[in-house]
């Protein structure tokens, strides 16, 4: 592998200059994008420059720097959770019209949830997830539900990390992340009322491919009495969806 | 940049890579993909190494080899195209509920209409989209769309390039062309019964944001006396998307 003088490959490099992007980062100057790589402005100009031309990057009219179509391209018709995505939405787009309130699909992905698809509705209450974004296992309702039916050794590692508390009540300790994960696979839902805020209620239920979860399917509603209600409606698109994947 | 013996960039041949993969073949050999890149056997395991190291390339247990989850994220949470999609989802999602018919959303890219998002009925009509999947301007509903609004130079181009009939109904002349065309702006959206498979009927709208077009939403319906009563609810799907957007 080609290496700079300092020992670091192109493709790292050039990892470091895609990863400077995000959510709220989705156009970046040239010296804000060497700023967050990490790299000299010549050494950003330069791959940008490359990248550019194959379309990993682009520049918009005032020559900021973006992640180009061609790179979502690449990515996307082949992405491993393409499938599963394509298979879902009309799911989660039914769930969404009955019940009103955010619907996304979340997959375990280097010991946190990566969500892969949401459909939010426009005034709907708080929630901190997105596409491609990323949450802890032990906070999140799909992160949980992934959780409890993880592999033993996931799940020790988990639990002796000392999760992090978003709110008063994340399950944050031990013994009271056992027995929820437990209730989980007993009642076939996660119910967390308050987890990442204190205004919103996380439900999530198992997607299953051949009898393996291979998914998380969730609601973001209201914190309040009736939030209960919703897991009857989470818990039946779960199984219709599973049931498609076979 | 770092070149190989042969000039080339590290960039170039990863990207070759990249591009080996597509919606059919999501899992390739090292020696088939070597083969798809055209790149030497070493080379290619080489890259393929140093990519999996970064969440590019994942291997699968029978050490195949996959585009990763990490690319995807890479390339999906600072996308330009999420924006679109997240807004577009919902009203799709309505169109399908109440259509029952594969509902697409394609935008223009490279002189192509690149598919952004679809959501498919089971058992509905032949449909040759995918999601990341390209289509010629001229042949599918959304790219006469597209061509319709897009600039006078391109549209010149698209014409003067001779454009491939798929089936008899195929708009592949100039003239013919160019009266749809005009006929798409002044009726608002785009009707072509069998232009691509003699079973399925492609209509399609301009999804406008802050009056320009940015993307065209489709239906594929069967072709026959019916299709055209299902214009009526994709332009106000249309229409609504195009408000959400502002």
């Amino acid at each position: 592998m080609a290496r700079s003088p300092d020992g670091e490959s192109v493709i790292t490099r050039a990892v470091r200059i895609l990863d400077a992007f995000g959510p709220e980062s989705t156009v970046l100057s040239l010296s804000e994008l060497g700023r967050r790589a990490r790299l000299p402005l010549a050494t950003t100009a330069r791959l940008v420059k490359e990248m550019t031309r194959h379309g990993l990057l682009d520049r918009d009219e005032h020559r900021q720097v973006l992640i180009g179509t061609r790179m979502w391209e690449l990515a996307e018709r082949a992405s491993p959770v393409r499938d599963l995505r394509e298979t879902a939405l009309p799911y989660m787009g039914d769930l969404h019209a009955v019940v009103g309130h955010s619907t996304q699909l979340g997959v375990l992905d280097s010991g946190e949830v990566l969500f892969v698809e949401r459909l939010t509705a426009s005034g709907s209450v708080v929630n901190v997830t997105r596409i491609a974004g990323r949450l802890p296992l032990h906070a999140s309702s799909a992160g949980l539900v992934l959780l409890a039916h993880a592999s033993d050794g996931l799940r020790e590692r988990v639990l002796a990390a000392r999760p992090a508390a978003y709110t008063r009540h994340t399950l944050a300790e031990g013994q009271a992340l056992r027995t929820e994960l437990a209730g989980i696979r007993r009642r076939g839902f996660a119910f967390c009322p308050g987890h990442i805020h204190p205004d919103a209620t996380g439900i999530a239920v198992p997607v299953r491919r051949s009898g393996r979860v291979v998914a998380a399917m969730g609601l973001v509603v209201p914190n309040d009495d009736d939030a209960w209600t919703f897991s009857r409606p989470l818990v039946l698109a779960g199984l219709a969806l599973s049931r498609a994947l076979g």
